[in-house]
């Protein structure tokens, strides 16, 4: 064989194998990847409008800004835009807060200024000696980074940017990330690695991810971070730790986000020395007082305080015979000299109380309305029970109108497939924002209730259980990164619509090509009605797994306390299945006004969505399709399976407007979703079949696994618990 | 004020901030950055000799190789170098394994053909049909991968690729990584975050993660990973787990990585449902042959199991009486028919047996030589306690002729700093198998015990206690790559110079500028020696603090194990300091060679280095500089800090040569170093001074912290534990 030959010798599949180190980052990037942008028009049509960029302000922030405009133009727009030139020329964007303003643009944008508030943003276009300039403002340099943002998502979403008039500001106040993360850097219900805070390294360590993790927080209006969890650790309030705090909190600030921490209502007694943490002794109040001034003269900015009390064995007020009230009072007075909050979580339910879970913090919490000091927010879970794939928004909203509520999603997936399942969350968030409380009347809406309108509320918020964590991609699954940018747009705008943040979070995140985003925004948006078609369908909750909350478990029944068995909440018999919380059962719908009331307390006029939320339905119960409970319950598992096999097909055919490294990572999770749906079908079917004795219906597939095999699975390691 | 002015109105300190997304990658990409060449000159100079790559061979780790020579001199060179193109041109890199070869080529290899074993490869400029070409090949496909990062390390390095005849073999068989990871993803002595290995999300999901890990392995010839924790979990041989360990073998096979697992002993009744674990019981052989049977249907390279038995509190086959050799023959029976090995570990030491711990290990071994089955290999750690900064070599080696010992080296830093200190390992590494250990006359190496050379066995290997996590850089600290990437040369070759290892990363990783390399290859070198002498100089071992082992700790007396506190290791009192381990102490040098005992039994022979290792010496003891012991103590810990000093000075000039993320990184991590090198300093001579009853001589800076500040310091998540 001569060499000629050898050339020729074989067929070589080249190209099988990807070198990581192009693509890993596509993955960290996040929603910020400013691609060039393929269509050479495009390109020519902003840089027409976008000659030069002029900062007005040197501040570490406005810094920031301009070097976000920078790489964000340039790599988009594949040019060298000219920084603070010396040219005359026009179509210049230009940045900076209100003080940096000559006398001639602040008269032009005057009116605009009247209708933001201090977090809002002003872009403009406006002309200056006949000459068209864009101008970024706003009445703090963090809020110019908002307008910067603002303004490349205008330019990553391919939207023009000629006449702008853009007036916007955030409608709540606090717009925060819960992290459940503990001091061993484990993260409680965390599927996505570990936590973030590298409290070893801290506080000489700047890990790069902190300043990665802030900027793609200030990129959609977060401005606050709880950074330990909620079932705490007294620790974080030492010396020693508060050191690494206050590390973390220089490297946020520039990014405008505060940071807050939980407080142990034990740490006078683990960290103090004293001997009680009770709310009235005098001693435990001064602890605080002393603890807060320490503290704020680490972090003048610091946020506040969330607490979790007197709540799945955590430590309260009521371990000394007091009340939420005195406790929450007593460390907003800690913090008020400061501007501090006290977040106070309303997620309660207790062991020796009979009644219906679902009706207990609503129950403990309306009697305090009008009660706690003017610094003190109630942050209410968005369901009554527990972050299910579907609940009913939770009866306080509305309901305490004197007290200022603050929403708390979780964008972690708890309850919907940790990070192996594609649930686009913002979906379910804007289902709970728009529900309508009629507390005051048809409008009522919990959105309303949140962004302080309804009851005329300045001190307002949204949280967001984290869903981050440190692997490459930050939230387990590429589409989890969707949860996290949806939650802050929500939390900036209660009001947006979800469709329209998938849109700009496809365009951002993977392709402005047709094509790609109209499958896939449809695939997300159906995303969610999925998970609770395969999971919990019809009003079914909690019948996941025990502890971790992992797959199927509604067989469970011997945890301790029965409102953790999933049998406590689907309570099916031979006569039927669902929890009625109707005037024949707990009467949990007299918790809501009396229109919400009337709706859901009857058994044909309750959503179907939530109907075994709220009734106990026979077998044999005609649904509005004409099925049966049984058959139409069978179905929608059937129909869950289905959509993610959609979502499949969807996602296959979108291979060439992806690059090959997330479109494998989504190809395999979707993977584990199909069959993980398909065991959530077999699991409850088998299951609830012994109850309802009934063959399943024409179109449901058999299962090919026995109930004793889906019992006898075991997860000792499952994550995030 | 116009706008003219606007535009020159404030001095914008530009660039400040540095977008996360351009450097992250250089941190993640290891020592295979394929930096583009700054000279055109040298570019030139390689692209003459390089047009085109053919490659003879279709198969996974053919398309890797080939992927790997295109990616790597197109990013190098700025090229895009033809893949077997049609021309007939000369200057092709020929690669393909001895099968793939035409005669003709067959018959110019002949020769380098009979130099390599299988694993070994050739580099060879060859004239066919008078036309030059490099041909790259070896026996198998994954050796001619070993040689295409053979190749591209000398382009990396700016070596000459003229006139090549390169022939390189390993010298040992087994180079293998252990993963101390927990099935929940803890590492323990992991300080580069969690486990790589996401059992939650395999076997479906692969991260991008393992194939990088096993290219990176794969480019240093490492070849085999233990994936658990020798702290072993049972669970991990159930079928739930070996389906997940099999989607990772299936991962590395291309890769030349064979996968291991560490067997808990008593796996047979945790998972085997057997009342009994004794090697002798037929019911536990046959258990454990039907498990390898199972695994090796799975995966038929399975490599073998890594056992710790009665060891530290493991199950082992002294449970029932029996002994190391009955236990490891019975499992190297059951893994025998498929080729697989078992790595025995020989690090033990009993808390029923008083005599000194680091005579244990060589009293309970020895008497087995000879015994084991032959596919048994004996590991056996670098030194007779456990991983210090520095210890005499094992006397084990050379002391068991007819039986295979490997090398247990430990990677990660757990008695080094953890990731934060910078620590040169290969110049330990080197150290250690450079030992003469006089077993067969003078020249009788650890090295030479290691490769199988000095007792003529087939059977070899070195195995590293792995630091790498999941951290965006892998090991923790930017250098701790060059731990790594160290190991891996040394596991190929353990008579490389470690200087030359330092040469090849530095410019692999960083820079190929002389003004850099040279620094920072002093700096390296030294690293080793520095925390020796701000830790434990003159021979002192083991005063770390208690459990998680950071930080000093020689005051610790109260662990329930004698040998688990640091006051057993240094012996302070009014006297003197030290070990005494000649004839007139423990006659732990007895377990050496006489010419080796003689050296380390004298104290006025015994290297300084090793003196409190194995002496009890006198606080006025007069050491070889004149200096008093106690004095020279003091200066040796002083130096230790002034060399980290001096490494904080050579890396702060070296700031234009890197980029700025792993500049400011290295900065801030030689910063922790340096504090932490005087907590050193300052709590050991605060606690020995008590003993001295001396005063600090001139040179030595006085502590700014009381001993019990130091003795109060506690780190309750100190990770790794």
């Amino acid at each position: 064989m001569n060499l000629k030959k050898i050339f020729f010798y074989t067929l070589i599949s080249l190209f099988t194998t990807i070198s990581s180190s192009v693509y890993a980052q596509k993955d960290y990037k996040l929603w910020l990847q400013y691609d060039k942008k393929s269509n050479p028009e495009i390109i020519a049509g902003y840089l027409s409008n976008l000659q030069g960029i002029v900062s007005l302000e040197n501040s570490k922030t406005s810094s920031i800004a301009v070097n976000e405009l920078e790489i964000g133009l340039n790599a988009m727009l594949d040019s060298k835009i000219q920084i603070n030139s010396k040219s005359d020329g026009e179509n210049k964007i230009i940045i900076g807060s209100k003080s940096s303003l000559n006398s001639e643009i602040l008269k032009l944008l005057k009116t605009d200024f009247d209708q933001i508030n201090d977090e809002g943003f002003i872009i403009k276009s406006i002309s200056l000696k006949n000459k068209k300039h864009i101008i970024i403002t706003a009445k703090k340099d963090v809020s110019v980074l908002y307008g910067v943002y603002g303004f490349l998502r205008l330019v990553q979403t391919n939207k023009p940017i000629q006449n702008l008039n853009i007036v916007d500001s955030p409608k709540t106040n606090i717009r925060i990330l819960n992290h459940w993360d503990n001091l061993d850097r484990t993260v409680e219900r965390g599927y996505a690695g570990f936590s973030l805070w590298n409290w070893q390294k801290l506080p000489d360590y700047i890990d790069q991810r902190y300043i990665d993790y802030a900027r793609a927080n200030a990129s959609i209006g977060i401005n606050g971070t709880v950074l330990t969890n909620v079932n705490a650790n007294a620790l974080i309030l030492t010396p020693q730790y508060l050191e690494k705090v206050e590390a973390l909190a220089n490297v946020f600030r520039p990014y405008g986000i505060k940071v807050y921490l939980t407080a142990r209502f034990s740490a006078p007694i683990e960290i103090g020395g004293l001997k009680t943490a009770d709310p009235k002794d005098a001693a435990v109040a001064k602890w605080w007082k002393e603890k807060a001034k320490e503290i704020y003269k680490r972090i003048p900015d610091f946020g506040g305080f969330l607490v979790k009390a007197n709540s799945e064995g955590q430590p309260g007020p009521q371990n000394y015979n007091r009340d939420h009230v005195d406790g929450a009072n007593m460390m907003a007075d800690a913090v008020a000299p400061f501007g501090g909050v006290i977040m106070w979580r309303a997620f309660v339910y207790s062991e020796h109380d009979a009644s219906d879970r679902a009706k207990q913090a609503y129950s403990e919490f309306v009697p305090y309305d009008g009660k706690f000091k003017k610094n003190v927010i109630v942050q209410v879970k968005n369901g009554a029970i527990d972050f299910q794939p579907r609940e009913p928004f939770h009866p306080m909203f509305g309901a305490m109108p004197k007290t200022p509520l603050m929403m708390e999603f979780q964008i972690t997936q708890e309850y919907l497939g940790f990070s192996t399942h594609l649930a686009y969350l913002p979906k379910l968030f804007q289902e709970v924002l728009e529900s309508d409380t009629y507390q005051k009347g048809k409008g009522s809406t919990v959105a309303k209730v949140v962004d302080g309108t309804l009851d005329n509320h300045k001190l307002t918020g949204i949280a967001g259980v984290a869903n981050i964590g440190n692997d490459l991609n930050w939230t387990g699954h590429p589409f989890g990164q969707a949860n996290w940018y949806g939650f802050g747009r929500l939390a900036w705008n209660p009001y947006l619509d979800s469709e329209v943040i998938a849109d700009e979070w496809i365009r951002s995140t993977f392709s402005n090509d047709y094509n790609f985003i109209k499958p896939v925004k449809e695939m997300m948006i159906e995303s969610r009605e999925a998970v609770v078609n395969y999971m919990t369908p019809l009003g079914l909750h909690h019948i996941m797994d025990t502890g971790h909350h992992y797959g199927p478990g509604p067989w469970v029944s011997n945890l301790s306390r029965p409102e953790w068995n999933p049998v406590y909440y689907h309570k099916a018999d031979k006569n039927g299945i669902g929890f009625d919380r109707s005037k024949t059962g707990t009467n949990a719908t007299a918790q809501y006004a009396s229109e919400v009331e009337k709706i859901f307390g009857n058994i044909e006029t309750c959503p179907e969505t939530d109907l075994l939320w709220f009734h106990h339905v026979s077998w044999d119960y005609k649904l509005k399709n004409g099925q049966t409970l049984w058959n139409g319950m069978a179905l929608k598992y059937q129909e869950g399976v289905n959509q993610v096999k959609e979502m499949q097909d969807t996602w296959n055919k979108t291979e060439k407007y992806v690059d090959s490294e997330r479109f494998k990572e989504v190809q395999m999770l979707l993977g584990i979703q199909y069959k993980e749906a398909k065991w959530w079908r077999d699991a409850c079917l088998l299951y609830f079949q012994q109850y309802s004795g009934k063959e399943l219906p024409a179109g449901v597939e058999k299962p090919t696994q026995t109930l004793e095999y889906f019992k006898s699975l075991k997860f000792p390691f499952a994550p995030g618990n």
